[in-house]
């Protein structure tokens, strides 16, 4: 069971993608085919000491960019480091990819190159979002799908909540239905319809979860369509982020302000990481016929570590058997 | 045309409405009528001085609160002051309401008694959001209808834009279509109508916003659906909330961040100021026969001041006969 490792996609590839892929190498005594421009990934390898028989070099002359069309990237993109990971996924399907580049590429190369899962309707993205919690909450689709059937909501569920079992440890995760309203009546058709198929579903499911409890919310999972999953996503990476640079400004202004910022710093920093996605290395790609973990197209050699645990136990627990088999079960 | 206020709505009624009420009949030179429990309103009105000509009492013996479900208050609290309001909007139809009250039953009273402006499809719920720019960005609809037909966000956008050029004083206001991509092509098939409906609706149309751009953007006007409104509306205010506690409990752990937390106070006041809802008074209830301003629940007086100067600029510039020209025009 082969562990791929697409070594120049994200925003600090190759140098933290292979420093992150050394050190879980080490760590987890597992084999890693780095896939990338050989000569830009020795040069980056010899700074790590010895990996003789840890790493393993697959060449790829090509790069896909968060430019690329995605659909396009499989025909105009051959020999890119993302393509090629996939093409060896089609013929080794129990090898995982762990890839930081561009989410719609891999979604799009995934779905037309291995294909989805037998009864499965849509494959989902998931993003692992910061909570209250011992464990991240699991938000999906966000954005694999801009329209969508309740039916794809129910599957889009039990996916995470296979996912949640294996790789998250909860043995019961609890599924949550974004909502407008607690209420079961709440919410346009596609959710009141959702909501009804939920509760026979056989899954723990909590009910309606308003957006305003994101993240204080106790459900293990939060269920959507991917364009309201997609709106919650970017709303919350947006909205952190001009929170941040507002208080940046503020503790910067004058001396005093600055000599208050100093005396805050460690407090501060504390606080940063609790809205720090890195924490939680990657996400799968769920539905597609083989394992993709979507690391943070921002990850750096700690973010990546983490993915590649993440597809290691992945493989490990045979996420993918226990969907398709689970899918078999509901059906 | 007369000035009602809804003297028992919002968290701090009646005595914060009462005294925003007497602020602005005095700074604006107009009568307003109070609604509510006649008792309860003196008590507040002696704590001013005098009002002799300025204010005049409605009464009401009951109060709509938060619980009550929306479509039933017409007749289950007709005595409330919220409903009483209503009645006389009904009455005299250049006449204003601002209410801090329930927004679901403002919404349910408005249409069930008052009725929609001649050939508006849904009326629309709308916030006013701190932005980047000297005026605030309106959002709609926060949530009056869960399920939309592209025509009622293109006539959401005229409403707002017409609400923009009067009240806002901007001459011609952009609108801007809530995302998941910038490009024309984006979205769900709900979007990708509403998009092409939008460039050749005559409005300043400039396309697709991302929700990450929600507070930077440069649009006047976004618009969305109920469902996603509501979403982001409530995404909003839930992240807000929660990033303050997180950053005040880091502020207050030991002495040296209690230390830093004081010299940072003036710095960090400017800053929450930034993202309080407070400082623009209302939103208005657009689409529905006569103008109701809707004014935060949480409105303390500064924010009824606000929102009652906004219905009288509503009244005196006749928003509401401008939108009736105007949906015949586009017609």
């Amino acid at each position: 069971m082969k562990i791929y490792v697409d070594a120049m996609g994200g925003d600090h590839a190759p140098a933290e993608i292979v420093k992150g892929a050394v050190l879980a190498a080490r760590d987890f005594d597992r084999k890693i085919h780095l896939i990338g421009n050989q000569e830009l990934l020795e040069q980056e390898l010899v700074k790590h000491g010895s990996v003789e028989g840890l790493i393993e070099i697959v060449h790829a002359s090509e790069v896909v960019k968060n430019e690329d069309e995605p659909a396009r990237v499989i025909r105009q993109k051959k020999d890119s480091s993302m393509v090629v990971g996939m093409r060896l996924l089609k013929e080794e399907p129990d090898a995982i990819l762990v890839s930081a580049g561009s989410t719609g590429a891999l979604l799009a190369g995934g779905t037309l190159l291995l294909g989805r899962i037998k009864g499965i309707q849509r494959p989902a993205l998931t993003v692992a979002l910061p909570s209250g919690k011992a464990t991240p909450t699991l938000l999906l689709d966000v954005g694999a799908n801009a329209d969508c059937k309740a039916s794809y909501l129910v599957q889009f569920a039990m996916m995470a909540s296979v996912y949640a079992q294996n790789i998250l440890d909860i043995p019961d995760p609890k599924v949550g239905l974004i909502n407008i309203g607690t209420e079961a009546n709440k919410g346009n058709e596609l959710y009141k319809e959702t909501y009804a198929l939920l509760e026979t579903s056989g899954l723990h499911f909590i009910g309606n979860v308003e957006s305003r409890d994101l993240v204080t919310s106790e459900a293990d999972i939060l269920v959507c369509d991917g364009f309201t999953g997609n709106i919650i996503l970017k709303l919350t990476e947006g909205l952190s982020g001009y929170i941040m640079g507002a208080l940046k400004t503020a503790m910067t202004e004058n001396l005093r302000s600055t000599m208050g910022a100093m005396l805050l710093k460690p407090a501060l920093k504390k606080f940063k990481t609790k809205f720090d996605y890195k924490e939680y290395g990657g996400a799968p790609l769920l539905g597609i016929k083989s394992g993709i973990i979507k690391a943070h197209g921002s990850s750096d050699a700690k973010a990546f570590y983490n993915a590649i645990r993440q597809g290691i136990v992945f493989q490990e627990k045979k996420v993918l058997e226990k969907i398709s088999n689970k899918i078999v079960e509901i059906q």
